[in-house]
């Protein structure tokens, strides 16, 4: 029996096939919390219910002991899962000693590097499992539009946004470098398949030591051809809401654990609000932040435009020059491009960067001519401009810092299992 | 209106937004089929209905020009879509010139150069529809049976499997390696989630060129704790029951455009075969294939095995040391491993590596020390089995192999956007 169904057992004999999490004993009834990764469980056993030695046996237990426990479930309202086990019998499979992380503080830096073992606390499970119905809902979202997810290739010969914080590989003699985004590629298939989204691992090797940096993280990207720059915001909008509505609904008891305020979460919906880059300029000069035209903004920025609004923010039409080579300008206003990031709320600034991509060749070939790009690395790309090229935009999301807001966590390494950061590659 | 949809809109006006796949002309009636990557759709053009002008228009458009079209959808019961478009308008929003993909055969070195437009025929339309329902229902699968998806990563300090096969980069003045399988970080996730799986790219840089191969490929690999061997190859058989029957349920139609006959697959339904590999090696003998005690099966040898069936075999109980160190040595057969592998009939051999994973701190030692890793790099892994040490096992199912195989394709080049060969990193 999986803990999460024991609901389903109340009255019945189960077998739990788990770990010791912590142990209690008053005397003669024993508490043992156990977990079995789907869930905890509360197991009690009465010294005068069982024999001596089974009761002795039991009262050892360490923490992180594999045990098989045997007993009935029985209704408990106050137990989190509304049941219990009444314990008749511990069979130990492992009996764990001087288990390295006790219910004692211990520093970031040993947890880290216990990384493989930290994912046992109850807190990291929580996060991992909301993390996981968070991919879910994105993938259920776009399922469910009728995107084709197609999968961007890892190993590409060129950079889609600047080339100094790539990791390089020995491709059979050629230079190859870790994909930092798959955009380039989902544009291609969205000419093929109309809407598309890809959704794995990207890489910066940026040098940055921040708590929103990770050098290897997960991030989906949609791409819609015939899409216009105000269905850009609102599919992002919508599909904000979508998940965070899933998370809320389908991971409470999870959100509980690591006691996530979810008052903030609860009020999310569409429109979001949509602030033009200028006036973002105006908000922080009243803030005290004298950001010139032309800059893109740091987090220090970011938080202060979500803050001012509670709510995710749509930040648009940015200096040319200021964001990627690939953006549209706006016909209506030159000197800026059709891109939007949304910032969200509560510190964590943005998560998603979209924009209207250039299909007209020419504009194109000149971008990427004094973005000092290879016009041969890039041929393919602007084959898309030349063979029925259509207005087409997308965005991408990261998951990590997604993950990092709908938990409140303070640093975007809990939201990962095995998270990368500068210098940090064990476990 | 996206053209899958259009069977809702039988006796209304639509727009469809895309482009011209092929058109022909009967002197007064044109027939223009358009994609808008949803689907494919005939639209027909009457010269007495519309302005000369219009008809002129659609006349001269030429293969994979861009197009807004208007109409009014009519029921075709020998349409495959079950209606037509009596098209009234079209607007023209990039002509294209000189297509490179006729509709003439091209050899394959061209058409993968030009993977980025090959995309756009409705074959490699099909194949990316059939991945992403593959894809979708691998997930749904261990989505509703209570595993959690655990993303491993990319970037590791480590082989997994033998290091001839890595492709190495500089991680900060650090060698790193890209994965080549997610498994032992998944062992460290289970004991922590007790059913877990993870799924994303993995490398390995061989120089083979073959139709089985790809240096970047997406695997799925789940591992759970407390798990028996038998229980593994249970859930494997599950699982590719589950996954067939999903796609032949909803890619039918995609699975119709590239003529797979589906007869056999229809077949495919626990229990599965199951050989020992000493039984093996006697239906290969019979062949008149001398596979020795101790070797691994090549493609030739699988395929003479899966035919032998006609269904997906397992061949289990390995010669120790023909597999990787960490599988478990069958106690009742202490010369043999706990490991199988599921071959696919039609000639496609292995889709699936599974085992039961040494759970003994020392014996995984002694293995680790045998096979000259080093102690240090295993430290955590080693971990696992010092701390709640429990029976698991797992797999590892190569998607590619999968999708080459249910789609029944001659290679692996097609069954991924912009497939990764031996030299060939581009587009």
């Amino acid at each position: 029996m999986d803990i999460n169904e024991a609901r389903n057992y109340i009255g019945k004999e189960a077998t739990i096939k788990g770990w010791v999490y912590n142990s209690r004993s008053s005397g003669k009834i024993l508490f043992i919390l156990l977990r079995d990764g789907t869930g905890f469980m509360q197991c009690v056993m009465a010294k005068n219910e069982v024999e001596d030695e089974t009761f002795a046996r039991a009262k050892a237990l360490t923490q992180e002991t594999s045990v098989i426990a045997r007993g009935t479930i029985r209704e408990d309202k106050r137990s989190p899962n509304g049941c219990e086990l009444t314990l008749k019998e511990i069979e130990i499979i492992q009996l764990t000693r001087d288990y390295p992380i006790t219910p004692k503080d211990h520093g970031v830096g040993f947890l880290m590097e216990n990384r493989h073992l930290w994912l046992r606390s109850k807190r990291q499970w929580a996060i991992l499992r909301i993390r996981h119905q968070i991919e879910r809902a994105f993938r259920d979202f776009f399922d469910n539009r009728g995107f084709t997810l197609v999968d961007a290739p890892i190993l590409t010969p060129n950079a889609c946004e600047g080339s100094t914080t790539l990791f390089q590989t020995d491709y059979f003699g050629e230079p190859a470098f870790l994909s930092q985004s798959g955009q380039l590629y989902m544009e291609a298939a969205a000419m093929a398949l109309g809407k598309v989204y890809c959704f794995g691992p990207t890489f910066r090797a940026e040098k940055s030591k921040t708590r929103r940096h990770l050098t290897e993280f997960w991030m989906l990207e949609p791409e819609i051809a015939y899409i216009t720059f105000e269905e850009n915001m609102k599919l992002q909008e919508d599909m904000i809401t979508y998940v965070i509505r899933d998370v809320l609904k389908n991971r409470k008891d999870e959100l509980d654990i690591i006691e996530r305020d979810t008052s903030l979460l609860e009020k999310v919906e569409p429109p979001f609000p949509k602030i033009y880059y200028k006036e973002a300029l105006e908000i922080l000069k009243k803030h005290g932040k004298a950001v010139e035209w032309g800059d893109d903004f740091g987090s220090e920025e970011e938080t202060i435009l979500a803050d001012t609004f509670n709510k995710p923010v749509f930040v648009h039409h940015f200096p040319i020059g200021a964001k990627a080579f690939y953006m549209k300008p706006d016909p209506e206003e030159p000197n800026t491009v059709l891109a939007a990031d949304l910032l969200a709320p509560e510190g964590y600034g943005e998560i998603i960067g979209g924009s209207q991509r250039i299909d007209d060749y020419d504009l194109l070939l000149e971008k990427i001519r004094e973005n000092n790009l290879s016009e041969e690395d890039y041929r393919w790309y602007l084959d898309l401009r030349k063979y029925g090229s259509v207005p087409h935009g997308g965005f991408g999301i990261g998951i990590e810092r997604t993950v990092a807001w709908i938990a409140k966590l303070p640093h975007v390494r809990e939201t990962i299992s095995f998270p990368r950061l500068l210098g940090k590659i064990y476990p």
